[in-house]
């Protein structure tokens, strides 16, 4: 079987923003749908693990974005393992038009965790390397870790999960922090620019009903912010962002 | 040309709710994008109108659904234009399982409008009638009317329309009122009912920046709920719902 996996979506009114381009909540559920299906077809994928007990988690995200497709545009995603780690497994992207040029990239990292412990399981048991494209080159190579923010950068509004928000497991869906991050930002500066890269990790699960916290710092404003998401009530990050606009 | 459109979905990951059921959003939004299809293949669709610089406007939606497919199930919508009036034209649908037996149906209501004068075009002008299967029977004939609120029901809470809330003509899309509307309700509900019936009228546009603040009635606790979401600065209402559980 091919290590790597390509997909063709249309571009769906409702995964489009008032400039007709695509969301980042719109790709990211392209890529992971994308990652879905090819960890699927090699049995790795969530429906086999829940059988076993287990689940994959996602730990970060990045994406970086040269051009959007638009409204009814043909795209294609094109997914691999790039590396098994003990604890982590690294899978890249490549977002190509409809012409086959790639006009994007993203990598992620997972962890698979035992849903009765808790606890992460040591991957190079339950993933063969067989599956790994680690020689592929990619337009975004890696995660980062995105930096805390100044302890003065100001509180920005608070929300409350909902129904809405929920996955499978009753917490956030991944996509949910990206939405509420680029819903902090003024219109005009969609209008003006676009996100050329996007960093996200994800450090700890929220529930119904529990309050979230919006942090926001301008690192260099129109051009670079950190946003962090913490449990307003308890306290403690959630996830951290990093948007850089061009 | 058929008049009744026929269309596959296979229900993805991030349309589904915590107990893996479609969620009405998700639902909604294949919904709107069969009858895109259907319109579009007709040469009456969004795409064509834009270019006359017309658009259609969803003024009501009702949804009633007797089973919720789960992740990965694959449905079909069935899609016709249920009548052609002077200002309103109406779309039916039916929600069929993978063994093609009616799960749901739902009815709409449509607008043209010429974008540049804001008023609704004559339809009749608009759309043949070669275009309509009005003797088809359906789960749910017709849209209905929202009743308004009690005087005396409650403010809940408000929100100020951000980025994510917004389609290409700049205002709400219609699909992310009814999710408002389901956040309001607590998740035990969800846990033990589910939406029967969903009826949405749609009265004015909400724009970046807006607050609005929903007022919650519950007609009969557990059963049925009005809700209207209003603007809260100008005050008025935007849109009616009611939602009943089984």
């Amino acid at each position: 079987m091919e290590k790597i996996g390509l997909y063709p979506f249309t571009v769906q009114p409702y995964q489009v923003d008032f400039q007709q381009k695509i969301t980042l909540m719109g790709l990211g559920h392209y890529l992971l749908e994308s990652a879905g299906i090819h960890a699927d077809q090699r049995e790795f994928g969530l429906r086999d693990l829940l059988k076993r007990g287990k689940g994959w988690f996602l730990t970060r995200l990045a994406i970086q974005m040269d051009a959007y497709p638009l409204q009814y545009e043909k795209i294609w995603i094109e997914t691999w393992v790039k590396e098994v780690g003990d604890v982590f497994t690294s899978r890249n992207f490549h977002v190509l038009n409809a012409s086959k040029e790639v006009i994007g990239g993203a990598s992620s990292s997972w962890a698979m965790i035992d849903l009765r412990t808790r606890r992460p399981e040591f991957l190079k048991n339950q993933l063969g390397t067989e599956h790994v494209a680690g020689d592929k080159p990619s337009l975004l190579e890696a995660t980062e870790k995105v930096p805390p923010l100044q302890p003065e950068a100001t509180e920005r509004s608070r929300y409350r999960v909902a129904y809405s928000d929920l996955d499978i497991m009753r917490h956030v869906n991944s996509i949910r922090y990206i939405q509420w991050m680029l819903d902090l930002f003024p219109l005009s500066l969609f209008e003006e620019k676009h996100v050329s890269r996007l960093d996200i990790n994800y450090m700890a699960e929220t529930v119904f009903g529990q309050e979230v916290e919006f942090r926001f710092e301008p690192r260099t404003p129109g051009q670079e912010y950190l946003i962090e998401i913490g449990k307003a009530e308890e306290g403690g990050p959630v996830c951290r962002g990093r948007v850089r606009w061009a």
